[in-house]
């Protein structure tokens, strides 16, 4: 929220005080700051998951998508991420609890390969690159599923943004489709924390970031978000803590 | 509900008895039927209006649209709608107290037309066409507005379905967008008839009809539906009461 700068002047307004300084700094840039305040409020708040659902998260691996699938785990989901390389598939996999994972990159059919993991449909899915993945997921939803509009990262360097076609979809299932911001919800904060803290201690909540080291490697770590370089929360740290 | 023919069989679970006998019988296929009940599920159930809001219908001199309209008014919102002949707008502002109508064949850029119309933004917006429009009132919704989809009528011919490429600001407004099928709202029929039955009588709610004549009018009839021919709800009378 300030610059790229290691030293910033902010009004005290915009500041609040870090209450379990036993945690990384980082991680309040992160999983315990506003992408985890967004995979909270996207997901419990909008999507209003139930045990038992079908979960699929796009951008899975990162800094929102990875606590997502957590979270639907925790509330007794079954959950799928797709993500762009195999590093972060194993990762979802293996480190975050997903369910079953597959790299988009991959599959030329997004349909099928949306058909496979969901047999009988997507009850909630939590979208964040849109385009071509939001097409095939709106042939795969379920009767009165949900979809959260946390971003569209495929479309934001298109002149014109790639059509959606299959809106029709919608209706037919009686979906809601919901866009947020996470600014809405900071009055949930302490819920928030309250909830994240004990069980990132007690490692039930997992995290990964992708760190680059000086305010050198910041523009290269800007721009890798853009090619799917980064494999977690993208950091830059700017001095050591 | 059954086939284009003179009389039907048909098991009793499908029927039900008509109460108010003193209202015209092809009244229940339009304003106190299906269509009806779409309007009033999709406007008092999916978009929740208050009173001050700003309304936007598309086809609305449909069964449907023009029903939806006299809702918002019911409500204290001010209504815009749409439709393709001088003719049906004219019934919109004249008939139906919409307070402003415009032709969208004669609009060759919708979102100045919306703007036109809606210099603040929309707060609701009631789907029937999509496509371009759709495209075009996205550019133009209010924060935390609402779009109900009802039906896509200018895609359903299409071999493929137009992109709609302003999905994102749903995400930027914070806008939810639902679809919905009316048989999902039938138990609220008897609600729905003790409203409208006083405020037809009354003249509060008007109705128009655009009557076929005979069986053998019926194809042209419906294919006059994608060429927007009708005016007002389409109804084709196999034989007189």
């Amino acid at each position: 929220m300030t610059g790229w700068e290691e030293y910033s002047l902010v009004t005290a307004p915009r500041l609040f005080k870090i209450q379990h300084t036993d945690m990384p700094l980082s991680y309040y840039t992160g999983i315990l700051g506003m992408p985890g305040m967004t995979a909270y409020a996207g997901f419990f708040e909008v999507c209003s998951p139930k045990q038992g659902e079908y979960v699929f998260v796009s951008a899975a691996s990162g800094a929102v998508g990875q606590l997502v699938g957590q979270f639907a785990k925790l509330v007794g989901c079954y959950v799928v991420g797709s993500a762009g390389s195999k590093d972060k598939v194993d990762l979802l996999k293996n480190k975050f609890g997903f369910d079953e994972a597959f790299n988009y990159k991959e599959e030329p059919d997004l349909d099928a390969a949306l058909k496979r993991y969901f047999p009988e449909g997507i009850n909630i899915y939590f979208e964040n690159v849109g385009g071509k993945m939001l097409d095939a997921v709106l042939l795969n939803m379920r009767i009165q599923g949900r979809i959260t509009l946390c971003g569209m990262i495929s479309q934001y360097n298109n002149d014109k943004p790639e059509g959606v076609h299959n809106l029709t979809c919608l209706i037919s299932k009686r979906i809601r489709m919901e866009g947020f911001l996470v600014p809405d919800y900071f009055h949930l904060y302490p819920k928030f924390l309250e909830m994240m803290i004990p069980r990132i201690k007690e490692g039930k909540i997992v995290y990964v970031e992708d760190k680059a080291e000086g305010l050198e490697s910041a523009p290269a770590a800007l721009v890798g978000l853009f090619s799917g370089r980064n494999v977690g929360k993208q950091v830059v740290e700017v001095a050591t803590e």
